[in-house]
């Protein structure tokens, strides 16, 4: 396995995630070489300065950078020798198995899409992310990939995100769910309510619709966007949490009393930072494209880096894209 | 004041109904009397059997009942002696100030919209829900009336959302801002990219798109977006406060230890719990119509009911519905 990585992504870029691809070699034996796409003179630097030793890894030197204020549509040609671009055209041409960046999302899903393709009959990818649930991690998707979307774009993400949950999470025939406002079966807006009707008929397990007071319970294994509403379901979870993870840490910081009995409750709490840390998982996958493409965190930390190629590692040990292709094709037929 | 409760509406109903608009009376001086419409047999029976001493209240009879399953927009007129749809005559025909109901979302929303009436030149009631933030409440609005919206409702949104957050919240110069999948401007699906080139004209004070990462930290007094992500958004971030309230709850169940560590962290963990309470606010006020409907959640209890009355209290105390009809007047002259 070589894994490509965008080392110039993200706010934490490079030594994040040269940090977090040392920490990935330590982890998977299975990763063979780590290429890294980005300044080599800043990297270098990065890694001298904090005392790094880059082991199994190749700098492909890129002049230039993406940021998160370029246009996502033209970022890529404007900037061919970009940490992001050279990285797909590493992917592309086969120098690596899968690519991991945690830069522009719009950028990497139009790279994903020009450059790797859409699988055969897949209509549009999807961003893809793997939640914390009260007792089980479920996928949701869009994230964001596609804010306009059409019915059939939503047919398709059932299909994508069952296949995932089933070859990578081994979640024996995943429940999928489309996003909604109330359950009830004539609940929804008119691209929802022409998705539902699809969905009825698809040959994966679709349970019908869920509100987002049951999405964070787990209570379906995919849960179904277009990726506008995807991306507020998202973030809005992720939001709350931090919210509530502050206003914790100021209620044990009160006084000396509530000090005090932070410590007799830290264990069990860390277990549920652990099990609610959106970290855990590292990032996004781009479902519907040919080869691996993996979105870290804009903020990722090392250990969220190391995540998100986690989830190429764990992407590449099964043959999620060929098994897609195939029940698109048996679909159409 | 009189303050029109529709006794039947809700999970709850009507004990619970009941006893919060008893808890009302208690607490607000202003309400001169509450008229329950409902069965008055299961009123009165429910009464007796909890031991209820009913007080500046009378009944109104009724012999119907919408249920969540009835077809919102023909529930009212099929079941035109429902609970719901005297509640809506009786403030139509002036007996009372507020309607306020736990039933039908869907129901209460054609009822208002039909019966009660907008106000001139509003395009759509919405459904506007205080919620709780990090420092200060926020409004969020529409959370349901409208799942397709257009643009142009969007920006008068904004409007009824910082006239009630000036009135009612005493807000000064409220923020709004627009729920995006991105905090650029150019981001967002095709309504909202509309609705924005429509609201950065607006005369009230608009900043934005807002991720839905920052809206739990209520960066913005007023979240405007169309009633399905709307939605999404108020349940989803419902669902994840209690997902992580229940993982606490464990947390601190663990052993001998923790349940120790619970008493030391009581008291602030008491405060956090009132600060995010949903409850707090009772439920959601409809925009835009002619008088003060509010709606209750339908799992309403006793507190949460006396809180949604609490909100038509809030209403009648300010003059909002004149100055919205002037606001609106003066903006299309």
């Amino acid at each position: 396995m070589k894994i490509i990585v965008d080392a110039m992504g993200g706010d934490n870029a490079p030594l994040e995630i040269i940090k977090g691809a040392m920490l990935a070699l330590d982890e998977f034996d299975e990763i063979d070489e780590i290429i890294f796409t980005g300044d080599e003179d800043k990297i270098n630097e990065s890694v001298k300065e904090n005392g790094i030793k880059l082991k199994k890894s190749r700098i492909v030197n890129c002049t230039q950078e993406i940021s998160m204020c370029d246009e996502p549509a033209s970022a890529l040609k404007e900037k061919p020798d970009s940490s992001m671009a050279v990285g797909f055209k590493l992917l592309s041409e086969g120098e690596g198995d899968a690519f991991v960046s945690a830069g522009n999302t719009g950028a990497i899903t139009v790279g994903a899409t020009l450059i790797i393709k859409r699988i055969k009959g897949i209509k549009r990818p999807a961003i893809a992310s793997l939640i914390p649930g009260d007792k089980k991690p479920f996928l949701l998707l869009d994230c964001g990939a596609n804010s306009d979307c059409r019915a059939e774009f939503l047919y398709q993400f059932g299909y994508m995100g069952s296949l995932y949950m089933k070859n990578i999470m081994k979640c024996e025939n995943p429940t999928v769910a489309l996003a909604n406002n109330g359950s009830e079966d004539t609940k929804g807006n008119a691209l929802v309510k022409e998705a539902f009707e699809l969905m009825k008929g698809a040959p994966y397990n679709f349970i019908g619709s869920i509100e987002g007071r049951q999405i964070p319970f787990g209570d379906a294994d995919v849960v179904v966007a277009d990726g506008f509403s995807g991306n507020l379901i998202l973030k809005t979870y992720e939001g709350a949490a931090k919210v509530l993870m502050e206003a914790l840490e100021n209620a044990f910081n009160k006084n000396i009393l509530s000090k005090l009995s932070y410590l007799g409750v830290k264990s069990s709490l860390d277990d549920m930072k652990t099990q609610f840390d959106y970290r855990e998982y590292g990032g996004a996958v781009l479902l519907g494209i040919k080869k691996p493409v993996i979105k870290s965190h804009g903020s990722a930390d090392a250990k969220t880096f190391k995540n998100a190629i986690k989830q190429a590692v764990w992407f590449l040990q099964t043959d999620l894209i060929e098994k897609t292709e195939e029940e698109i094709k048996s679909m159409q037929s």
